[in-house]
């Protein structure tokens, strides 16, 4: 049997060449990595610079990627396809123009917004949700015509559901877990989800703890369960991997995360003053190098190859064939 | 005979339709255009958005062009290729990064100054010339990694001697004319000539009329005169059109591009406080749609067949072919 192919839909890591040796030891054919949180469109073209850097001085482990041939080509050499994305569209800042700007820089994801009110929706930890503003329309027919991928991730339920139902193309929740598994508002409600799996979408689980049912302790089996009810609900056709490894961060970034620039007192985010660091990795997934027990799980729960096969690569890459190009192509 | 190619070496027209379609109307199949003079990084990219939108808008007149072929491309679908580039190194800032992040948005050619000193070299018009700076080297050694030309059209003397022999692969001087025809400081002298020529590099005649023996009032033959003794000086096959016409501009535009927001005491540039507007153009070079009498000039001054096939823009397509690669391919 050939190997299976590996696509993680969120990885935030402290890039480093151990990092990119971690991804080969780890088969993955492709990861979506998160480029900018908010940063301004100036701040993310020297990110995208220091991506430049990485695929020079790396060019042995990970290339860049512009189409979903690209995973197979990076699958074929034994390296890993980066798919840049953004975590929030702060980098755009007011200008419809930025979106097909950043398409041609190879950003081919982008969240509507993190965790706050964006110029585009609202993020789930606003206490009201307007849904999605005019601008937000406005760049949600620009990145469908461009093929940038509207991601929901961390947006609020009306928002999300408003995005699903104004895109003409399906859309992600590259990384979140149901409702179900973990009662946070950072996760989504089966009304989400059954929108999502009806309009062709993909939602990734997550494997940051605070989106798990126990936390760090959450164990393998509870992981794989949680899948397995997400099937029920979605089929499993629009399920796939976004373990939101956040590997060799500092603090300083967590906290970066949660406060950019708009917050004098701290945020804690899903955190709190009491936990205000990382949480503490799962026993089973303590870095990007172990992304192969999910696999090992899956098949332990019983799930089929071909049901493996699809979640473990296969949706996400069935997925961005069509998802990554232009429309007019 | 099939139709000669045409490429024109410069323009920063008030870009509308009627320009594009004027470019048809002169069969120009490709153009160099600037995409920016003082702007910062942000303020380029406004512009890339713009001309996304250009190319969105006027698909049947426009497209562009990231490698040679693309302007076959352009010509077999009977329009015109645009080749994004810059007057000036302002957009990269100072940051080396900025290079690659501009290639891959197209801009495949960057003038390492204006007029004025610049983090890389010095513009003609500065007192003093102290050749290349370090960063100019280094900027330099990745224009030549990524493929992005070095022009130096209005760099000063030493410091486009010193780009010449640090690039590895030939540069241009996109628009300017010998000194010998017009002995303005703007102009090139036989050394650079000579300079440029020995390394496999191209210049282009331009046509604004303060480069030009009789300015505004400039005959036809006395332009091909000047072409023909050039041919003597460098080898038909070093040179080509680059006309700086500036179609439709504004004498704000005019005002802007020489003073940038550098100053705040007028400067005039190559005109005079007498003389502070667009000169007149020239009685056969109206404005882009009389391009083609260019060439009925080249073939009544006798060139032949062949050469003038190389000055109207088989030149410039040869050159392209290779300068328009990344070093890697």
């Amino acid at each position: 049997m050939s190997e299976r192919l590996r696509i993680d839909g969120l990885q935030y890591c402290r890039w480093s060449r151990e990092i990119f040796e971690q991804m080969r030891a780890a088969r993955l054919d492709a990861v979506h990595v998160t480029a900018a949180y908010w940063e301004s469109a100036r701040e993310l073209m020297a990110n995208i610079g220091q991506w430049h850097r990485h695929f020079e001085a790396h060019a042995d482990l990970i290339m860049p990627v512009r189409s979903a041939a690209d995973i197979d080509r990076a699958r074929q050499s034994q390296r890993t396809g980066i798919i840049l994305g953004l975590q929030n569209c702060s980098p755009i800042e007011d200008s419809i123009d930025l979106v097909s700007v950043f398409k041609q820089l190879d950003v081919h994801i982008m969240q509507l917004s993190y965790n706050n009110q964006s110029l585009l929706c609202s993020g789930y930890l606003e206490s009201e949700d307007a849904g999605l503003s005019r601008f937000g329309r406005s760049v949600i027919r620009e990145m469908n015509r461009v093929g940038m991928i509207v991601d929901t991730s961390h947006t609020a339920e009306r928002s999300t559901l408003d995005a699903i139902a104004c895109s003409t193309r399906p859309t992600v929740i590259s990384h979140a877990n149901p409702q179900s598994a973990s009662a946070t508002e950072r996760n989504k409600s089966e009304r989400v989800m059954r929108a999502l799996a009806e309009s062709g979408g993909l939602m990734g689980f997550s494997c940051y703890p605070f989106h798990l049912p126990n936390g760090s302790k959450t164990t393998l089996p509870e992981f794989t369960d949680m899948v397995a009810r997400a099937v029920d609900v979605m089929g499993v056709e629009h399920l796939a991997i976004g373990t939101d490894l956040c590997q060799d961060q500092p603090v300083e970034v967590l906290t970066w995360m949660r406060n950019g620039n708009w917050a004098k007192t701290l945020d804690y985010g899903e955190g709190s003053a009491e936990q205000p660091h990382w949480p503490e990795p799962l026993s089973w997934l303590g870095g990007v190098s172990e992304f192969g027990n999910i696999e090992t799980g899956l098949e332990a729960r019983g799930f089929s190859r071909t049901e493996v096969d699809a979640l473990m690569g296969g949706n996400w890459r069935g997925y961005l064939e069509d998802a990554l190009k232009p429309k007019s192509d």
